[in-house]
């Protein structure tokens, strides 16, 4: 047990994990498909790079999953299948549904839970942000998982299950990623585009908005925009907007009744 | 001719262009249905308070009317009344459908355009904003209100009609009124709100930009929001968003093909 984690996968968002573990002086590791990341990954916080998924599976306390949405599920069985038991696996991923579906075949002997950072790979200062934790559907995990994100300097909110953790999410992320895709198409019916200097200031803002989302890979926007929960979000912000141009007047203003996140918060 | 420029309005539009005239030594005067307000503008910026609207504009130069939208047409009206031939009347409200109609009873020998300044009253440092001058149709005058606003330190930037500048203001300014406006439906139905400091970086800066647009006044919201080029560009955001829901992928990025603007600058 050399790694107190091992992440599969060496991107932005494995690394911003390891530098909050690393400043706490936790040995880290790395396994990547594009194994000269993985070396570089190690170098950059002080740990090991595998050159096997199942090297860095036997040798981890706890294994973080940071890979795109899609191969999230498949290496979350994969990395289970040559861990020692008890050993935790989380995965990171934007939404859960199919996580879910594809890790179903994790070996019993292991803890899992579902997690997601709410940040982005480029934050600093780990002390101001949050992870979202959740049980994986019928398996023990979610506590270590808490335990895991808080102990590394996070704040921790845990959620009930992976649909509500999607429905947040859709309406959070992906509202705004169906918004920022929206806006290219709109924006050229009337003539302008996202790039003008000119208008208001209010109007910068959000082109600035969409172009940092835009600015994302195609893949993740796909994967985000193909859920269904960006779908429900973004048919439902058509709804409203189309009672705007029907002729609803300016609604009241206050906060809205509850925020659920924070209900749920204090349910758990 | 006491005043360089005459101010119908002594609000936050009006105090932020008679800044910019007094930082240039500019006699500048004020006229106000709120007596008191007017004369706190004039002290402020070294000038001169009417107690009545005919006073200002019979020592005006040149006038700019900056009273809320559904007033300023016929509030240029009766500014042109009592003004001396060849004054230079403009409005500076967000749409101009309402404008042109209200004020085409202004006598001849008065100059007239219909101007909009493209940034709000807290913006200071003029030589970094714009303001849109447009013709009144059927009058001259726009020549002499690019002039007036250059002087003052401003950068312009000349449309060529009242439709074109309803148009783009719908979808710049309108829209994000709209948009401001279907959030809280949209949020609520996930369970979310605009407060929630929770989710992504992102969510939370749509979140800022549309608590920014709904503190503005109902009376101005719903003045915008009830626009046609609002409803329009509304409608339009609503439509690309169903697609979006429908499984659209993410689009090309890329700027599109040009800016109106510019082109319409270039064009002059």
């Amino acid at each position: 047990m050399e790694c107190r984690v091992g992440f599969v996968g060496a991107g932005s968002v494995a690394r911003a994990l390891a530098r909050a573990a690393s400043a706490r002086g936790w040995p880290v590791c790395f396994y990547d498909i594009d194994r000269e990341r993985a070396g570089e990954a190690a170098s950059q916080y002080g740990g090991l790079s595998f050159s096997s998924l199942q090297g860095l599976a036997a040798e981890s306390e706890a294994i973080v999953v940071a890979v795109p949405g899609p191969a999230a599920g498949g290496v979350m069985v994969e990395a289970a299948r040559s861990s020692r038991s008890g050993t935790l696996v989380v995965d990171t991923a934007t939404f859960k549904r199919g996580v879910v579906a594809a890790a179903r075949g994790m070996p019993p002997r292991v803890l899992a839970a579902l997690t997601h950072p709410l940040f982005g790979g480029r934050a600093s200062r780990p002390e101001k942000h949050y992870v979202a934790v959740m049980p994986f559907p019928g398996r023990e995990g979610v506590v270590e998982a808490e335990r895991l994100y808080r102990e590394m300097g996070f704040n921790t909110i845990r959620l009930r299950s992976w649909e509500e953790h999607d429905r947040l999410a859709g309406y959070s992320i992906g509202l705004v990623y169906a918004l920022a895709e929206a806006l290219y198409a709109a924006l050229e019916s009337g003539g302008l585009d996202l790039d003008s200097p000119l208008p208001s200031t209010t109007y910068r803002v959000l082109g600035m908005l969409a172009q940092s989302v835009l600015s994302d890979s195609p893949d993740l926007r796909g994967e985000i925009l193909s859920n269904p929960s960006t779908r429900e979000a973004a048919a439902s912000l058509a709804s409203a907007l189309m009672e705007v141009a029907r002729g609803a007047g300016p609604r009241g203003r206050g906060r809205s009744s509850y925020n659920l996140l924070y209900r749920l918060l204090e349910e758990c």
